[in-house]
C-alpha cells in the first residue's frame, strides 16, 4: 500500500465532515478529534473540504484554517476540494492549502459542460490554474456535478495532465468503467492513476474487484472501509462481502443525497468522532423517524459488527 | 388488502418486463409464463408497459397485443404505463387498453416540467386527454424522469383529480414525503390513495413502515417482496429486515441504472420465469464480469433465502 | 438552387404549422390552403409535424392524414419530422409517410443524450430503425433539444450514415459551426450536406454568408426568407440586410419560445393562409396585449414592405 | 426618475465589463474610462460583477479593488454581483462591497433550485446570510441560471424579503410576466418592486411599454438605451421603436451566449470606451469573420445613428 498521494496510491481516503457547534460556528476541538478518529481508522489519507464537507458554506479564511488544522495533525497525505465556479477561486484556495503542505487538490467540474471536449478543455483549465506541479484528483460524479464523463475523455483528461494522480470514481453505475480503465492500463493505452471510488461505498465490494484501488468516500465506518479494502487486497472475497453485506443496509441509508450528510455526521457523533451532529446553515436535520431508524440500523449492524455497539442515546 | 385497483391498494405491483427473442420479436409464451410466475410471486396487481418494460421500442400494435395477453391471463389488475411526449399518443393507448379491460393506467411526467403550476396543469390536462374516468398511477420518480415534486404539488395533484387513486412514490431520498403525505391523510387535509414504491425497492424496509401500503417495483424476487411487505404488516419488525437485508446485495445490484435492467432480466431467466434475458435494441447487455457476480450474489443469497438456490448456469 | 431533398438542396423549407378549428379539429381545408401558400411564397420544400407543426398533439392515423395531403398537394419535396422517445414509434411513423411519397425524414434527439459517443450511436440506431435509405436531416438545435453537438460530432454522424443528406443547423450561437463545417468540406475533411437554418431565422443574414445554403423555419412571411436567399446568392449584400433588418422585430417576436408559435399562427392567419389561429391543447394564446403588439409591429412592417400591408382587424 | 437604488428606481443600470489587459492583468485605467463612459450615457446607475463582467474569473482582491474604484468613481449607485455556490462567499463578498459603498448587490441562484419552495427559500437564506439590512436585485435569467420562476414565486420572494427592492427581468420569453407583476401591483396584491430588463435588451422596446422601468443590461451602446427609456416615458412611441429597430441587428448580434461578450467588448473598445478587448482566460474571441461583421453592422447602423461612426479599425 502506497504511503503517497501519487498514482500508486490505494487505500482509503476518508471524505471528512467539517464539525460545527450547534450555533454554526466551527469546532476546532472536533476537527482535531475527527482526524485523530479517522487516522485510527487505518486509512491511508485524508480528502477535506469536499461536497459534504460543507465546503461552501465556509469563507476562505475559515477554509484555510481547517485544512491548516488537519494538515498539523497528522502525517498522512491531506487532499484539498477546490471547486470553484471561477479559476481564480479555484488558483487561490489551491495555492493556500498547497502552501500549508497539502499533498494535493480534488477537482469536480461545473455542470455547463456537454461535449467531449468542452470536458477535456475544461480540466485543461483548471490545471492552467492551479499550475502544472500541484497533483490532483479528478472527480467523476455525474450524479451531483452533471456531467457524464466516457472512458475515453478521462483517458484524454489523464494523457493531458502528468499532474492527475487519481480518479475519485463516482459513476452510476460505474463497474465496467473500472474495467475499461484497467484493461487500456494492462494494455499500455493510458497510464496509470489511482482509482478511489465514492458514492458511498455502494458498490466497493465489487469496484475493489475490478481493480479500484480502494475507496474515497465518507461513510461513517472508514474503519470497516479499510478492513474491506484489506480483505480484498489478500483475497478473502467471503469475508470482505460478508463483511460488506453486514454494512450495507446502514450504509444505504447514508448514502441517501441531502439528507445523508446527517446520518453520517449523527453515526460520527454517536461514535464519539465530533462533538454535535450539526451542520452549518442551510443544511438537513434528521427527524425522530429517521434518527430512530438509524438507532435501529445500528442495534442490527451490532450484531455483527462490535464496532457499532454504542452507548444508548440520551432520551 | 385490496383486491383492486382503487385508493385503498397495497401488496405488490409487479412491474413487467417484457420478454423478447434473441432476435428482438416479441417472445408472447414467455409473456405467459411471466404472467404466471408474478401471480404466483402474490402480488395483488401488474404494472405493464412502464419503462422498464421497454415500451418505448414497441409499436402500438405491439403495446396492445402485450396488454391484451396479460390482461386475458390474470384476473388481477393490471395498470399501462401510458406516458408519452404528446397528450394524442397518451390518449390513443390508453383508450385501446382501457377497452381491454386494463385496470387503469400509470402516467410520469416530460422533463420539461419546472414550476409547482406547470407540473400541476400538465397532468391536469392528461387527466382531460384519457378521460376523467380511468383511474390511474401518477409516477414520481426525479432521477429519471427530471421532475421535482413536493408533497404539496401531489396534493394539489390528487385533489384536483379524483381519478387518480395511486402514487407510485420513486423520490429519492423519499421517506420524509411518505411521512407528510400520510400526516396530511390523518389530519384530513388530504384524501387517501395508495402509496406504493418504486425505485427497485431500495427502502422498501422503511417506507411500508413509514405508511407505504406496498410496492411497485420489478425486482427479480416479487416473492420477497410480497413476503416482506405480509411481515410488515403483520408487525414482524425483524423478520422483515432479516429477509429485505438478505437481499440487499442483489437489489441494490439490480437497481443500477441501466444496466439494472439487463440483471433483472437475467435473473428472471435463471429462475425459468422468462424463457431469454434478451433486450430489443438498444440496450444494454451483462458482461462476462457482471454476469459471475451475479452468480456469486444469487449464490451467496442461496444460503439465506432457498428461492434463490438455481440449477448451475450452462458453461 | 436544386429541386430535390438530397445534399445540394438551397433555398427555403417551410417549417409547416398544422391548422385546426377553434375546436381542436383539424382544418384539412387549411391544410390545402397553407400548402399553397408555402408554395407559392417560393419555397423549395416543406417540413411537416415538426416542433412547431404541434406533431405530439396528433395521433398517428391524423399525422398520416395529414402528411398525405400535403404530399399529394404539391410537387415539392416534403419531409416529416419523426422524432420520438422510442424507435418503434419513429420506425412506424417513417415507413407510413415515405410509403405516401415524403422526400425524407427529420429527426431530433433525446434530451438524454449527454456525451458524443452516446449521440453518435444515437443516431445510428434511430438510422437503423427507419432504414438506411431513406433520406434525412439532422436536427442540431440544443436550446430545444438539450443535446450540445461539436462540429466534430456532426462530422461523425455525417461520415457514419450516408443517408443523412441534410442539417437544420439550429444552433445558438452558430456562425463559427457552420464556417467550421464548410471548411471542412471544402478540405475534403468530410463530405457535404445541405445546411439549412431554423431558430426562426434570428441569424439568417448571417447564416447564409457564412455558407448556409438556406432555411428551415416558420416565420410567418416564408416569402421574404425565399427572397432573402435569393438576395444572398446574387450577391446582393445590402439589399439582404434591408430587407431582413426590416422584417427583424417582427421575426424576433416570433422566435420568442413557446408564444412564439401563437404569434406565427396569428399573422399566417392575418395574411389569410390559414382559417383560424387555434392551437390545439395545450396551447398558448396571445394576450390583447401580445396581439396589439404584433398589429404594431404589422404595421410598421408595411412600411417597407408591402407585403405587410393587411387588412385592419376586425374589432 | 429615481436617482436612488429602491423600488422606485428607473432608466438604466448598464452591466459594466471588467477590462483587462491583452496578458490578463485588470486594466484599472480602463476601469476608470468606462465608468465616465456609462456615467455619460445617461446610465441611472451601474452594475458591477455580474456574469458578463467575468466576475468568476477575478479572485476577492481583485473584485474588491474594482469595486472600490468604480465606487469612488461615480455618485451614481453601483449594484455589486454577488452570487456564489455558498452563502459564505456571499456574505464576504457583500459585507466587503456595502463597506466600500456600495448601493446594493444583485443575487442569481444556483441552478439545482426546482420547486417553487427550493426557490422561495433559498433566497430567504441568502438575505439571512448577506443581511436583511443591504438592498438587493433579484435576477430572474432562467436561459443561464436554468431556475424558473413564477410570477407568483417572485411574489413570494418579494414580500417574503423587503429588502428586495428590484428585480432584473430576464425571463424568455417574458413580456406577460412583466404585465402580471405590475397589475398584482396595481390591484394592491404585491408591492412595488423597480423591474429592469436584462437578457441584451433584446425586447426592451415592448418591456418598456408593459411596464418595466428600464433596463439593466451591457449592450454596447448604452447612450442608446438611456435615450429609448427616455421615449418610451415621453410616451414618443414610434421614435422609440425607430431608434429601437436601428439598434436591433447589431443588439441581436450582441445578444448570443457565449460569443456576446467578444463582440461588446470588441464595440466598447471600438468606441474608446476600454483600450483592450481582451477576455481574461478562458474567454471566446472573435474570429476576423465575426469582426467583420460586427464592422458591417456598425457601418449599417452608421447610416442611421451617429453615434456608431467610428474610426475605421485599423489593419
Amino acid at each position: 500500500m502506497s504511503g503517497g498521494f501519487d498514482a500508486q496510491a490505494s487505500g482509503v481516503y476518508a471524505i471528512a465532515v467539517t464539525p460545527f457547534h450547534a450555533d454554526g460556528r466551527v469546532d476546532l476541538e472536533s476537527v482535531d478529534r475527527i482526524t485523530d478518529f479517522y487516522v485510527e481508522s487505518g486509512v491511508t489519507g485524508l480528502t477535506i473540504l469536499g461536497i459534504l464537507g460543507e465546503a461552501p458554506k465556509l469563507d476562505h479564511a475559515e477554509a484555510v484554517e481547517i485544512a491548516a488544522r488537519v494538515i498539523r495533525r497528522t502525517r498522512l497525505p491531506v487532499v484539498v476540494g477546490v471547486s470553484a465556479p471561477g479559476f481564480a477561486a479555484m488558483r487561490a484556495l489551491s495555492r493556500s492549502v498547497m502552501d500549508l503542505g497539502a499533498a494535493g487538490v480534488m477537482i469536480g467540474s461545473p455542470p455547463s459542460l456537454r461535449t467531449d471536449d468542452q470536458i477535456v478543455s475544461w480540466f485543461g483549465q483548471a490545471v492552467e490554474a492551479i499550475g502544472p506541479d500541484v497533483p490532483w484528483v479528478l472527480q467523476d460524479y455525474p450524479l451531483t456535478l452533471q456531467v457524464v464523463m466516457t472512458p475515453g475523455v478521462i483517458r484524454r483528461i489523464v494523457t493531458d495532465n502528468p499532474s492527475c494522480v487519481m480518479l475519485k470514481h463516482e459513476d452510476w453505475p460505474g463497474l465496467e468503467k473500472i474495467s475499461t480503465l484497467r484493461k487500456w492500463e494492462r494494455e499500455e493505452a493510458m497510464r496509470r492513476v489511482s482509482i478511489l471510488c465514492g458514492n458511498g461505498g455502494l458498490f466497493l465490494d465489487f469496484e475493489t474487484e475490478r481493480g479500484a484501488d480502494g475507496a474515497m468516500t465518507g461513510y461513517a465506518f472508514p474503519d470497516m472501509l479499510t478492513e474491506l479494502v484489506g480483505l480484498v487486497r489478500d483475497g478473502r472475497r467471503d469475508e470482505a462481502h460478508d463483511l460488506f453485506d453486514a454494512h450495507l443496509p446502514l450504509l444505504r441509508y447514508e448514502q441517501q443525497p441531502g439528507v445523508g450528510l446527517a446520518v453520517r455526521k449523527h453515526v460520527l457523533m454517536r461514535r464519539g468522532a465530533i462533538a454535535c451532529d450539526a451542520q452549518r446553515k442551510p443544511g438537513a436535520s434528521l427527524t425522530d423517524a429517521a434518527r430512530a431508524e438509524v438507532e435501529y440500523l445500528l442495534a442490527r449492524l451490532a450484531r455483527r459488527d462490535a464496532r457499532a455497539r454504542l452507548q444508548p442515546l440520551a432520551a
